[in-house]
């Protein structure tokens, strides 16, 4: 039998392209799935069951409840450019795609929002509206490919996040499908500050593992009215740390403070982007300040006093948007380039208390020496969110297994720094055990309770996030009581 | 028996009074009840069974797990000035006061954190910390005698979130004694944005129905360079709201954009601090720039210019520390000085998008003359946050209610412009069933399943938030299929 040209003994299949309007609504073979075996994440793989193409919240409710149905393993998926394997099939999941739900549906600049479907591309909304004098705040690095459905899953920052706060700060409300197939709607017309339980923050970073995203009211900002950017060359780490330290300690909230070290200019210096940075410094600082005009000459002016006073070698102050955008393509370029000094890289992504900064760069410098592989750091340096860059060759036998040890040294580091495993790339399956660190087991016992409450059966996203499977909630509690008693 | 002068046959009042240190733990005689019968929210009221005042987390523990044993209802109260009835023992509970657990704890001023135990008083946390330059942002107007705690249970907001936020974006970590008295520790060491759920933000706000919350650690801030205040007085409402619109489409964020009409001026001016506001206004708008300096007499100069097109009848700035203090408590004790011209009166508090606020603000005074009570309005006009106060005398009989409808129509009139039916005063027992002007039952049952994983025996603040009891998840669940097959 062939349906729609599908041919193939799974009625699963078979039903499920039924469901989706069009032509192109599933892949099935081997050759096409494979390109949907990881997302950014290429350590782990594996071949979901299918990829289905869902036109709309009525198709993916469809799909949904089918798979709720057949008990088939099922989640969702952007552009895939996740970092910590949040969107790999582990267990032969039915991947829902959702690339051809990318509308921008409506904006609203009186009130500030705008309404999108989660396949609409990050970078593609600012694009929409900045002839009107707006922009969406978050700017992953891969926002120029990247879906804001995505950016939800994983509560996504971005180097302007040091002022203006990661997605959940800007998520005003969410159409979602929940596991079962039932859509709800949470943040009713985009009005912040609901009553109830903040669903809309629970939502929000929970990693695909509690609902489907269908529609997303975010809040759209209006373009600053100037904005400077600083570069910064320092002969030492320490020197670049305590630069940053002052700054904000200064009262300066810069919209993005960015460090990179000797590295990872190394990197950017032979990869597409170059401009010409020192080879020899040992940190460089990329600076950004916006607000209005008349405040800012003041605000770069102390920055630059900061600067000197901590013995910087060179600072200036990009002279037109050209240099500012070349600046920030290096900058934003930095992950990928690393690809130009090593044939495999691992990117970590640990928080710390800022003023831990100098002691936790030390012990990274000792986790390489350890492991005996290069690690590069570029990371925002203003929230304390670093991202050390393990860079391994995958040919090479253990190699690939050192390599996520020396990662894993890096987030213990941060996490006895009193800091966090995570500051915007999410646990996926890359930290699950990571968050051992950090939480005890009733903290995660009291957050595998809230996805039993969702995804009961557990058919969706399951195996990621947490580093044991949700347990029962009522064989939870009688153990408790056990032990209580 | 007379344990610790204990002199009841209630065995639960002497175990409970055993669980605390010290002779003034409980109390449980009726003449001492009477002051914890209701909150902020006066209308209803009903006497708990005892008042303990634990030391510390390890007594609440004990008090909450001998609760949770013993099948007692129990809640946390703060200052008690809340103002939807979240205090109130619907139930005859066990109130756990948490006034003795004052202390603050730590300042971390170099990573811009401090700790501080539930009932430390809002404002006194600014106090402490500001000979250093620091504060924090959250004002409710109540600051002066609110608790922090109790600050977190409600999300409390005040007139400078407008720019700062509420607080659940000041909220770093929390201590958190569950409903069976195990204690989590959520937000480890105040590092924002930890991996998993988000339960910092879904205890936030949770209107004390989750856990009780025994340990905070907050963000502070660093104090603004400068701050400039702006009074100005509108013979039209419309023109009032239009000067609040064209503010913020000019890329101004004013740290406080606030509005009183004429019976609210009236008031305020019979009340405590008069500052003069001409009576015959039909709207005064109250603004406040902050930031650095250089920025702000631009701001400044564009505001008055706004409100000049808007044929403002008179503006002025702020020329001292002084008069600007006597502004604010003028605006600050708004609510209370409706006792200067009404026996009684019911605060609402809603929100609207702001480009509605003209057509909900005529609504409301349609609303006035349907019941034929005076509505004066205060508010945070800049996020759209209405507190229409309903004037009403209890002693003639049937106006009580006759309040509550018009306050509830109030609630509607925001819902119906794509509004919510509370900004910052939580629903408590107030607003339980306007939860279903906003909230499907779908919507209402995804939030109340949550309530039944923390607190599965609903002990804990029952009847609050949720116009239904909160069914059990598995019953749901087979509804649920058996509605959908």
């Amino acid at each position: 039998m062939s349906l729609k040209g599908i041919r193939t003994n799974d009625k699963h299949i078979k039903n499920l392209a039924n469901i989706v309007e069009g032509n192109r609504s599933i892949l099935y073979k081997k050759e096409d799935l494979l390109a949907y075996d990881c997302d950014g994440f290429t350590i782990h793989r594996r071949l979901p069951r299918a990829v289905v193409f869902p036109n709309n919240t009525e198709e993916v409710a469809k799909i949904v409840k089918y798979c709720h149905e057949h008990d088939l393993p099922f989640l969702a998926r952007g552009a895939g450019t996740g970092l910590s394997g949040g969107a790999i099939p582990l267990n032969g999941e039915v991947i829902i795609s959702l690339v051809k739900m990318k509308r921008l549906i409506s904006v609203d600049f009186e009130n500030r929002r705008a309404v999108v479907e989660p396949g609409f591309v990050n970078l593609k909304l600012t694009n929409s509206i900045s002839d009107k004098g707006y922009y969406y705040a978050p700017d992953p690095s891969s926002q120029y490919c990247c879906t804001i459905g995505g950016n939800v899953g994983e509560n996504a920052g971005g180097a302007h996040c040091l002022k203006y706060g990661v997605t959940t700060n800007h998520i005003l409300g969410l159409e979602v499908v929940l596991p079962n197939g039932e859509v709800i709607e949470i943040g009713k017309d985009g009005i912040p500050d609901a009553p109830g339980y903040d669903l809309l923050g629970l939502l929000t970073g929970s990693e695909g593992t509690l609902g489907i995203v269908t529609k997303i009211t975010v809040r759209i900002l209006k373009n600053p009215e100037a904005k400077q950017t600083v570069l910064a060359y320092f002969d030492n780490v320490a020197d670049g740390s305590q630069a940053v330290s002052d700054i904000i300690s200064a009262g300066i909230v810069p919209a993005a403070l960015e460090m990179m070290d000797q590295i990872a200019i190394e990197a950017v210096e032979a990869a597409a982007f170059p401009v010409g940075h020192p080879k020899d410094i040992e940190a460089l600082l990329l600076i950004e300040v916006d607000g209005i005009s008349a405040g800012i000459d003041e605000q770069i002016h102390q920055i630059l006093e900061v600067c000197k006073r901590n013995h910087v070698r060179e600072v200036k102050v990009a002279q037109s948007e050209e240099e500012r955008a070349r600046w920030w393509a290096n900058r934003k370029t930095g992950f990928g380039a690393m690809g130009a000094i090593s044939p495999d890289y691992l990117v970590q992504d640990g928080v710390i208390p800022r003023s831990k900064l100098p002691e936790v760069l030390n012990r990274i410098h000792e986790i390489s020496r350890e492991y005996g592989l290069r690690i590069a750091n570029i990371f925002h340096a203003g929230d304390g969110n670093l991202h050390p860059l393990v860079l391994f060759d995958a040919r090479k036998p253990g190699e690939t297994e050192k390599a996520l040890k020396a990662g894993s040294a890096c987030l213990q580091a941060c996490a006895d720094a009193g800091g966090s495993i995570t500051g915007e790339h999410g646990v996926g399956i890359e930290k699950r055990e990571e968050m051992r660190f950090i939480f005890s087991d009733e903290e995660i016992a009291a957050q595998t309770d809230i996805r039993e409450v969702f995804n009961p059966k557990n058919l969706l996203n399951a195996g990621k996030l947490f580093p044991t499977p949700g347990r029962c909630l009522e064989v939870k509690k009688e153990e408790k009581s056990v032990t209580a008693s």
